[in-house]
């Protein structure tokens, strides 16, 4: 392979730009010429395709986003669109791609693959931590330490006040974020959506604090938790403990998918995006790069899309037994 | 005077707790016995006062929160409950308060010398910054720059996406949060109460900054603004620009009242916590302290609460130059 | 004046990149050109100029350090350097200048309108909060605010293990990031190069605090103390108290010049900023923007570099207060 | 097992108070009694223990620093220290002991064990990460964090003035601060002590970079590099390329010890600090708890002790591909 491109797609997550260092630094060293394409497969099919030299990447590790910007693409969803696709990667002499992004830009991947034989390695980008294939996904760790410095702050105020809080954290399917934010952040409880946790027993777990005079507590509520959002979660508590109770919510929002990624971030995203970039000079196509016992090791786009990542329960057990 | 009692009342703010320390250790130094008031008027109610030493403030400067706690009290605003509050001042011996809070605190400590002469003087303790008589309240430092880090985060990812964020944050009156994170965040528009921006004036900006290819916007809207929250602004605009602009909304919320205080609100809780002690004192009573053009001055509470404190129009049309 | 041009000179400082998006923004604002020099006046000698426009400066606003990159220039000091200086401005067309930095840089700027008559206007970029006609400079509060959060990480060791720690931060002439970040700190003691600190009142001051059983203690050295740097300090006081007390130094160095501005430095960066670049439209030369007392206003250079900024001698009150 | 003791001990690491919270509230859990010795082992001679309870560990899990306070102990090394400590177990009905430190701590465990029969479990608390039979000791993380903040921090200074950089951070046996933070900060260069990076080799990085006019360089060094610490390295390497070179030197210090510890850190703290005090309360005895490829184990102190935990060189190779 003499020349590929690096692009990312999806949702952005802290830490794919040291990911898009370091497939083109190491394209660079392996002397193959690397290309960037803008906003993921939209740029793909409209052309947005520029070449990219060890300079493109200067001080970039530490910052969030990603340069080449991102995009989720209805249009390459068509045949029309991949065909699109196709010409402008023929047209730039492009044999190869590395995908940053999550279980949507791996679909349509293998899509392409199908059709063009364009091989594709993917690292995996997404806050969520939701991809089978790795124990942890690029930008994962900064979001959990951007949900605990907001927990850290808002305990500073239920504290103060006495109060019960429901934070919302992200995780439409997943409750990876609210379980690592809410062990470091000692919540009283985390709810998510593996999981059934009842309200009564978010009650009985207040009163039984209650009992023990503790006078502020925090719940940890992922986006997609089956009793419904935070707010929802608090209605229905409300109606058993009564009015009395001083009890707030908040959702943490878009912070969590911004910010200067940690160390582990980049670290990880350095190591996948060399990876990926190695495996598809080394004849890997349509797998997924991921690191699981900090190990590389490459996992097929097909198990990626279809198997589930299970949850630790061995974490939900350490909730509960700290709390005490 | 020879003892007196510290408390914190209404919303907690971070630099507190340097202003308490400040309060003790200055009545320490200054020979003078000193004592704290656990959750505001409703300690000083049920008695929950204790003596404090120099020991009892260490290692307190940097945290979030009031470790006196903090409530809103109902029953204080009743004779009765005033009764009590005295009743439980004179059994301690206490002479002189120190009130750390805002109108609603200091307004209690007017009706309540009106009633039994205990003289207060107040430090403005309030994220908001909505006080007449100091230039900056304590609090107001550190949550600009929470905003700010939010607003940073939120930046990455709206540009990653090219997409108009608008980020709500505190200020049910004052829009002093909202410019000062605005201008620092290099917000295209600022909403605040004090001036009404039409919806068509937010509208005809988006669309200047369109035509020059900005693909990302960034728009703080004060709680408080007229045209409604953020997500009420959002839905108003979107039916004026159309269904296929990216448009986000987020809510800063209850974070923007904790975290460690920063540089400036610790030296000016030390100063203000200082400034109040020493002028109660020296017979000061009824009056805040604040810092205006760096000199410390005392207020009448009177003034604090009735005079309007206005917003520096300067600021706002710094943020109209910096967006061209 | 139809053009002019803006560079960085001296030590960087957060809130540098700031300050340059106002001058030029402002710049397009007012409908005048505007050109950015690299490294000082060293480009300016070689050349090294380019137009500017509003894309040219967007999200520079967080950024630390300055795109313009920044030089101390000994060509600069020559006639024949001046010389060369001058022509390229001539050969570019530019009338005017907007300087960002310290003494060093105004007093080029003096020499260079002597000789050539080229208006500059300055913005005051230094962390040391050492320049008169200004209550505070761009990069001060970043400093300070970086200085405090080493503070408050060496105070979780110190207190850990009973220590005496003496943390050196910068300042050869003057004392200002040492009392603020001393204040804001908690420090036992703060020693600066305006006021004498013997060391037998050091001494005297850890003493009083282990006979009231303070098991941890912090003293803030600025680098031009007169007792010497903060190891030097540590040496003499060893000398005094007994080798088995145990004492650690620590010098913050570079980290104090560097990372995200606060919000405090990027809106004073951008008030002084525009407030540079109006005053140079409106006829002003070789003053320095300020801000005195919340109010915009011009200091001439030759003012700022001979009149001493003195220190606040009550906020050394303070700490002595505070320790207690 | 009815009553056991948990204390720090060695130098202090950040995700301690986390760690003291997870065995505190296991006990509790397990229904078993807990106390606290403070000062590590000279608390144990002197007779420094006291009962914990759930609340004891309230609003610690991100707290830097131990609340238990940390030391060295000459005393425990002799026969006399050993049976003093005994006595004071024996005098509070203690059973068994949770050991938070590293391996002079675990040293002490066993040859205690040898004499008394008294059973210690270990969490390894050191920000080196120099122990075997964990992937991550407490505090790794943040210390390395910490650096990084700081690499990045001096990287914007060092670009805007085109200068070499040597920081200096910890690990005098091992270099895994300075991969991790040099990888993650994007490095140059980083010098280990495992590894000999001759000063020839430096030399010729640099010399390569500014062939593809690198303008600003980083070299990590870990303090206990073969070539010296940073100076003395930064002078060798002076002597070589010339003068007119622009190099600093930094040594972050202290600071890498203390702060907020991360998510990170505070999981894998709450992990090991439970997994002691439940392999303690199971009947293990003289094993340090540790996390392998995330499964939890239990590896005999003698082996902790002896084993050299071997550097990963593949990030050694990626510091130089991601720096072409």
């Amino acid at each position: 392979m003499k020349r590929l491109a690096v692009f990312t797609s999806g949702g952005d997550a802290p830490g794919m730009n040291a990911c898009i260092r370091a497939v083109v630094r190491g394209a660079v060293y392996h002397g193959v010429e690397v290309f960037g394409i803008r906003r993921g497969y939209n740029g793909m099919i409209n052309g947005d395709i520029f070449p990219m030299t060890s300079h493109s990447v200067s001080n970039i590790v530490q910052r969030g986003g990603t340069i080449l910007k991102s995009a989720r693409s209805k249009e390459f969803m068509t045949p029309e669109g991949r065909q699109k696709a196709h010409d402008q990667l023929i047209k730039h002499g492009i044999e190869g791609l590395v995908a940053i992004g999550g279980n949507g830009t791996f679909t349509g991947a293998l899509k392409f693959f199908e059709e063009y034989q364009i091989p594709t390695v993917g690292a995996p980008g997404t806050i969520d931590n939701d991809l089978y294939g790795t124990d942890y996904t690029i930008g994962f760790d900064t979001a959990v330490n951007t949900a605990l410095e907001a927990i850290d702050k808002i305990r500073d105020t239920a504290d103060s006040h006495d109060r019960i809080f429901f934070i919302e954290v992200m995780g439409r399917d997943s409750g990876y974020i609210a379980i690592q934010s809410g062990i470091a952040g000692g919540a009283e409880m985390v709810m998510v959506p593996e999981v059934l946790t009842p309200i009564s027993e978010v009650v009985e777990t207040l009163k039984q604090g209650w009992s023990r005079s503790k006078s502020s507590s925090i719940i940890i509520v992922a986006e997609g938790d089956e009793e419904g959002n935070a707010a929802e979660v608090a209605e229905k508590i409300r109606s058993q403990v009564g009015v009395d109770v001083d009890m707030r919510v908040t959702t943490l929002g878009h912070i969590q998918r911004g910010g200067i990624p940690t160390a582990y971030d980049r670290i990880l995203a350095s190591r996948l995006g060399l990876g990926a970039l190695e495996g598809l000079l080394n004849g890997e196509k349509n797998v997924m790069a991921g690191v699981v016992n900090n190990q590389l090791l490459y996992t097929p786009f097909i198990d990626t899309i279809k198997l589930p990542k299970p949850i630790n329960e061995d974490l939900l057990r350490m909730v509960r037994i700290l709390s005490v």
